[in-house]
């Protein structure tokens, strides 16, 4: 296919690439230039407005937040100059409402929209492993099949509206996000009792609990290694808030989101922001009055 | 071996039945008489007097809380009467504290204690695959290794000390239960959202949250099956309120679970204490303004 | 002073009246016809376009939410027609954050802008006792003074920058949400152990907890009259989220805070929204399966 | 009166002190001898059996906890040797659960027992203005009036049962918990806003927040002063977690009590437990990523 691509950062070029590697003719844009030019020595085709990454068959949209798709202009502006009849793949992780609005925003331009929001950490997007939450018709999703064979190994038809399928992700992340304040609390505990936590992990995780979210941020946090960051802490954050958000304008109390929240608070407070989000394994043992290896905790 | 055993709850009444199938001799005791019977069906020797369960190498007890191992007097009274160099291998949930009481009253009565509290539903119970966390002397532990084998897959050496086994446990059933109140949040607020979670339980379980807690519990809060009970909400809220205060004690924050603690204190409130665990999917749904095919919430 | 007001709800209309009674000339408009009547009948001149209330010397509005008073024009569109000089006082409660985007706009047009957030209920309102919080250059807020002693028995002044004073409100209503949960929880809690809770009202109002949120919403509360509302359970809800953004903005864990709203949210999905908050009380004694004469609960 | 007192810590010692200044003869018993002796210079008989405490009309208990009680022998033990028909008011926050144990024990042996447990700093029991909660039958409670009358300027009858007045307190301990804790996270919002909290708590404590408690621990947040402690954070967390347990003995869910029980287990594995309880303020605001003059806390 013939496919633009906005927003390189770390999932967006593991992304890219395998798009690339498939045969795709990619055009990609990003805010700073390096990660383009990294992809343009592969094969890409580099290019400095936006707008040219709207002009093929289909577009694949990365990017960090609302605000982010908005100082791009992907919600209007930038839409009035794409190719008649594209189809936006927004792989971000968004709120269930903008979506909503993106979704009419494209329309009026005649444009299609597919909320593609992914699941999976850089080291998976490598892999082109991702799974992807798909809400769009399926007319669209359908003609998206061949780039989405490139990047997932499974795709998850959430329903035809956009919104749904961010909804559906963002459950995702709030599962995952008490998972690792749960496991921080119960390592805690453990090795407060002068227990060693990587046999608990090990056990637990052999069929209880064994799937990679509790293998994988579980070793980081009995580690205690927060850095390089698979999945800032900030990010994390935002999805928690972006779940709590949807749970108001539902009216569905989310008790536990909230409170996971007010932890990712302090998180931030600490400056953590940039850490692995298994670092909230550190923080809330320090809070616990446990030595901790990360500096920005240490005297705690 | 020659083995008694005390305590023949739908736990127990599995495990003992393990034991015999596996060529044990066994000496079984029971407060009601109705499970003794059925497993002397089997070739077991029921006794009247628990005592009498504690005259051959080693014990099994499997009982509800620390009050039911101090009314059946194995705290102290009962012990006296025990065979010389008895081990008890205590399968029970009880809070550490307990336990380190318990071993001293064995110790002084000459007597071998070995904390062995279980990870398994009634059905891996039956399959004789449960996971056993052990507290105890590896002489005392190695001893035991022949009826162990018939009960469980999975064995792990926690410690010497006894309470260690039992702080292990708590962990795991405090991981566990957050892990269902967590489910039924994002249950609810799919469903809310108009999305079917049986979808979302699919992809989350297929490798993120690949482990028997989601796939199981998950399933049965889709189905809003919460009978039979599997594993009793009020034995789970036990459980959860053993592990605050064990964090009490240590001086180890754990939020999570004090949130998780507040909602099954309305559970119970609401009547759900004998419905299964996964009845606390149904709560949240009714928190949230869903309908709910549990007839104790359905006016919700 | 010749004053316009606009936002005549049960606060606004009382407010105004004030106004009246202290001899402003008062311009008045309300989205719905009626309540202007209605002062128009007492003095004030009724109009039919938001603008016409922009040309005196001052302008207060009392509007329910951010949104509301975008709609109106009050951000942008409305002030070009604003009388060249006008301070508009503004008395909702409003986010932070949009009320730094309410004083650049009006800058912007060469208008001056109070932040003047109000602290009671109607009742207070119409005793023109209310509280003042306010921010603004102190020229300005001195040019108010006239019309603020018809209103307001006490003014703070918390800073130049009018977004402080509406931090300071949201702070003050997290405040308040907080007491009325922590109330309810304790009534919740004797009433089960099968104490009366008025004498312990009594008793803890007397000097420890003295002022009018306890005593009133306490009275409330054991009364369990949530009828009618003096602060509508939405209202409170709306702030309390206010206040958590402004935490998560600020990065300042407010689990309380995090935690009362959740249980907001469950007081809305049971249909509580337009009851006083203090029918919160009864959620929470129907979370502890007791009886309760709120209809919309009496299942639970 | 002919009074025993038990118990001299600086409550009990700013008790009994009102009690010899009123004229009763007093035979006192501590387990360290320095208070005991300091009040025998003042007219009060010291004794180093606190049995010898119990031969009077009437015995005065002011101990920690109830382990402190069992200690001593006021269960059991030390009973047997009391004057025949001696009414011991036990001032002493316990659970309700050893109150009705120690009500039943007292009975065994012809003696009489009324819950007496007291809201109040040491000042102002130095003052005598202590409130009493009373559980006991009037008979007894009329007995205790002229020693009552020297140390308390309000008495509340919450019912004949004792255990009733023990959950009164702690519901009113309860109360308090919650109030710092809110405080304390909207002061933090409001210092990482910019904002002097020290004019946001004269105008909440002006009439909405009139009471000591707010007023006496807000300046004491403000003011970052947690020495000398009034009320030890370690006693208002034991209160608060007795609180909890009695919530879940009655099934009533306590989700903010639950939440402020894991703040107060963070302040004791940060070594806070012997400041006064307003030292949750500059924990709360180090978890902000505030500066606190608390040197505990300093390098959060």
């Amino acid at each position: 296919m013939d496919v633009g691509f906005i927003g390189l950062g770390s999932m967006g070029s593991a992304i890219a690439e395998n798009l690339l590697k498939a045969g795709h003719r990619l055009t990609v844009w990003n805010r700073s230039p390096g990660p383009a030019e990294r992809l343009a020595a592969r094969g890409a085709r580099a290019v400095r407005d936006p707008a040219d990454a709207l002009r093929g068959e289909a577009t694949f949209s990365m990017l960090a937040n609302d605000a982010a798709i908005r100082s791009v202009g992907l919600h209007g502006p930038l839409l009035e100059s794409a190719s008649s009849g594209l189809i936006h793949a927004n792989l971000s992780t968004i709120s269930p409402g903008f979506a909503r609005e993106l979704a009419a925003a494209h329309a009026e331009q005649g444009l299609r929209y597919v909320a593609s929001p992914v699941f999976g950490r850089p080291d998976v997007a490598a892999s082109g492993k991702l799974t992807l939450a798909l809400g769009g018709r399926s007319v669209d999703v359908d003609a998206l099949r061949p780039a989405f064979r490139a990047i997932a190994q499974t795709t998850v038809i959430v329903g035809e509206a956009p919104e749904a399928a961010n909804l559906f992700k963002l459950a995702g992340n709030f599962l995952l996000a008490t998972a690792i304040e749960s496991l921080g609390e119960a390592i805690a505990l453990l090795r407060k009792g002068g227990l060693d936590p990587a046999i608990f992990l090990d056990a637990m995780t052999e069929r209880s609990f064994a799937g990679d979210v509790y293998r994988g941020y579980g070793a980081r946090m009995v580690k205690e290694q927060s850095e390089p960051a698979g999945f800032a802490l900030k990010h994390c954050r935002k999805d928690v808030n972006l779940a709590i958000d949807a749970g108001r304008e539902l009216a569905v109390p989310l008790p536990l989101a909230r409170l996971v929240g007010a932890n990712f608070d302090e998180a931030m407070a600490r400056g953590l922001g940039d850490k692995d989000v298994a670092a909230l394994g550190g923080l809330i043992a320090a809070k616990a009055g446990l030595p901790t290896r990360e500096p920005l905790l240490s005297a705690a």
